[in-house]
């Protein structure tokens, strides 16, 4: 059974929505995926770092849509970890693995890795969103276009959105 | 340079210390190391999940006699990754992280992994004290002495404590 690693957010969640909201809570500005297209998140939202790194921000996020109905499909055919770089955000941890229970219940802790480098991890196939941990992965990879790598150009699999993932994989 | 794979609790963090306080906290009686020798912790101590389920009991564990320097050492000859099975219990995230960061300053997050499953880590070495662990590690492995393992008989190296460990690998 081929083992899959799948990317927290920007993948099973949805981190844009979120900081879509918070901008326009914080400054009555409404943006639009052509207005962060391009930019790291940080670039885009001035106020991102001070949002993630305060409690309750990942418990909050959004699914990303169409997320758990494939993650269960592929956990019937695959041996399914997910996994996030957690750690450069302690604050989090406990947050993110509520966060999964409560939306992934299939999910067991066992299936669980929180780290700071992707590239420890033994694994077949990546699905995340960014170059830093597709472009260092041995396997087979799959970058999940979000709105920071809309224009790199890649040597990666794209997916857009989950329906493309499920043609893919299953 | 070699990478190892170093487990957080009865080998960094000195868990059956704090067992024994509990213990004498609740029940009024004083354990010794013979008294649970050769059982579980679990075994040993009929409130220990109860114990470790409850937020704040990583946070205050001692850290395990000579485990700072030896580390620190370590980190200039190996790539020392810290390694918890710490989803199983996922209020202890955050806590057991800044133990950590407190105890182990030099060792930044990106050394850090907490996960539900050793097996899935590249490494070279890997010291622990759960035969679990060890028995599934492809490569070099080194049993901690503790209590719940004094008795088993096991083709892993053994370390007594940290100066036995700085003979092995300083």
């Amino acid at each position: 059974m081929k083992r899959i690693l799948i990317d927290m957010d920007g993948v099973l969640a949805d981190v844009y929505s979120r900081l879509f909201e918070l901008h326009k809570e914080v400054t009555g500005e409404l943006l639009c995926q052509d207005d962060v297209a391009g930019k790291l998140e940080e670039e885009a939202f001035p106020l991102q770092r001070q949002w993630v790194m305060s409690a309750g921000f990942f418990r909050s996020l959004p699914v990303m849509p169409g997320s758990i109905e494939r993650v269960r499909k592929l956990n019937e055919k695959y041996h399914v970890v997910i996994i996030s770089l957690a750690t450069e955000f302690p604050a989090s941890l406990t947050d993110k693995q509520y966060w999964l229970h409560e939306h992934f219940p299939f999910i067991t802790w066992r299936q669980i890795v929180f780290c700071g480098d992707k590239s420890l991890v033994k694994a077949d196939i990546l699905v995340d969103d960014h170059p830093k941990n597709l472009d260092t992965f041995e396997g087979e990879t799959i970058m999940f276009t979000q709105p920071h790598n809309l224009y790199l150009t890649t040597r990666h699999r794209r997916a857009g959105n989950w329906d493309e993932i499920e043609r893919m994989l299953l």
